[in-house]
């Protein structure tokens, strides 16, 4: 394999990528002059240098933002973060979407995925007990917002996630909750699946 | 024009299909043969025959499913319907799917239309006075539940019909309320929009 | 079944027309008034009733273009055809389509249907046997156009038809050809499959 | 702007790709571990350093594969490549898919770009002056395929290359062809339009 191979390889890695789109990211690549390619060889080593995961939230962010230099993002170490409210969401772009929303002022944690149905061994797959630990380190935590997309392994990881961490909130007198449902921007009544009228219905107000 | 042309014209105000599909309609029915052809002309004049107004619900219905053959529809007939809930939707359509949901077993409404954003003369449209003589007539009525779809006119229809019968409401304490929203069937957090996720995030329970 | 569903399930035989939309077309029509309604039924009775199979290229046309009043459809019966190319296609919006285009002056044939590859018994579903015959009466008769979509089951079709009228075409001195192909409009090089750049390449000129 | 933010611009710069999905290869990137990016960077700085744009038909190829290691393409380079045909390609894609579909075996010259209908100053955009050196300088070449897409810009491309190259190919007897056009696989005669139906009626055979 020469470097276009190897290249179109990784490329194709990439998140919606397929091989046809990896190749013309290549030939892109050869069409360009040296700077811009160096500029981005570069910029891919110091994002990785420069990009730490945090030890409390245990998203990726950028050391710049870090006060201490220690591993903690700027929205775990800011005063300013409601310290009652906690969302648990699946993967850091379900967090950027949150924070890109502004309707949202508390901590975060990221469980690094979402539980397969069938599965059996689901604790190597997601932060369950880093979940647990900071949960019962959390002082003035008083709900825990679980925040999964619509879909069977969402609201299989939502019981999953409540039946862990059930115990624990109780004793520390937390409440747990989940993203509110009916309809959302778009939804149209005529076109509704049975799920979505029985919870519009439900929670409507 | 000849009977191909009219009935392309014709054809083409069935609801999502344009001119191309509606000369496709008329081709097929010239190759059919004329027992095809015929059944579907006297289908067409018997289901007007056999379709009534209902004048409670306004929606369109069966004559065959009516108990009195007097223009009250099987619905609001029914002693099982219950009498405390009112729906009100847009369209026959809207009913259809949330009869077909089974989540819902009180009354329904047909408005007739969405109100226009920018439009003065809106009375002429829907039937907001019939409703509002609807919910003086309506004993035992505890609850009117607004269900439109999610989109600015179906927000605005919202508010219109709020403001229109909230007096009459108020007189017979009766409960105004709207659908409830949040996260539908297969919405991903990464990608929902600012306002599904503020109703998802004010909504959760 | 009452005249809802029975006219459901009719409407789910046109082309393109799902369950749902089938479901669609039956509330549309009870919701029109009875002139509307009324008038579409008359005029499906009008249509085929107006309608007939030219006897000559077994296309359903208008009678009232028909200069006989027998079966002889207007592009048969106009001297201005030239009788010398005559293109045969699948299906009747073929046909339109190429009308449309004014690119061809020629006479046409409707074949009746594709020839599906892995049937045997193809004589009964396409009008072979008639466009023998029809080569065999046609004076001034120099080209046969075969004119099918460039899919599999057309190039079957292609194959098929050739091989079939080889030897009345040999005995009367008349030409076969197919449609040209190549680039088609839009068609971009960077897309193209080996077929496609096959033939561009081979018909280059 | 932080490391995330430059190289999300860069990404963005990438052929198909916007806002959104350079964002999420950037975070994509964060999440990988260390060898995987150190790995990409390292691939991306080889490309540019073994990749040279070939002095005969100015595409971009990999050094390992240049005979003389001085910018020569393996393609230019290789005498069983057929000198008497000169396939003219807009850009490095088009090559790859022509190259790929193993129908030609002459040679190629990459044009860079197509002629814009409204533009005046084209020489500055197109290797027209490159072109015409090539055809010149080109021993035993008997034609000259212009092979672009087919639309207004690749239509209007051809006939400015033919005309820009008219003389030189007359004097030395070289043909100038370009792609046939006409049905390309998967065409429907029912949805097509009337300039291929004109072209493959034109090009039947």
């Amino acid at each position: 394999m020469d470097s276009i191979e190897k290249l179109t390889e990784i490329f194709k890695e990439f998140p919606g990528i397929g091989e046809r789109q990896a190749r013309r990211f290549v030939y892109f690549l050869m069409g360009r002059n040296g700077g811009y390619v160096g500029n981005l060889s570069q910029l891919i080593t110091d994002l990785k240098k420069e990009t730490a995961q945090c030890k409390e939230c245990f998203r990726f962010f950028n050391l710049r933002y870090s006060v201490d230099k220690k591993n903690l993002c700027e929205i775990c170490a800011d005063k300013n973060t409601d310290p009652a409210l906690l969302m648990v969401v699946e993967k850091d772009s379900d967090f950027e979407s949150v924070k890109k929303s502004r309707v949202y002022q508390g901590k975060y944690f990221i469980l690094g995925g979402l539980v397969p149905i069938v599965e059996k061994t689901t604790k190597s797959r997601v932060r369950i007990e880093e979940l647990k630990a900071k949960v019962k380190n959390s002082k003035g935590l008083k709900e825990i917002i679980l925040a999964f997309s619509l879909n069977p392994q969402g609201d299989h990881t939502d019981q999953y996630v409540r039946e862990q961490i059930k115990d624990i909130a109780e004793k520390f007198s937390i409440k747990i909750s989940s993203l509110g449902r009916g309809l959302s921007t778009g939804t149209e009544l005529e076109y509704s699946d049975n799920d979505t009228l029985r919870n519009a219905l439900k929670n409507r107000q």
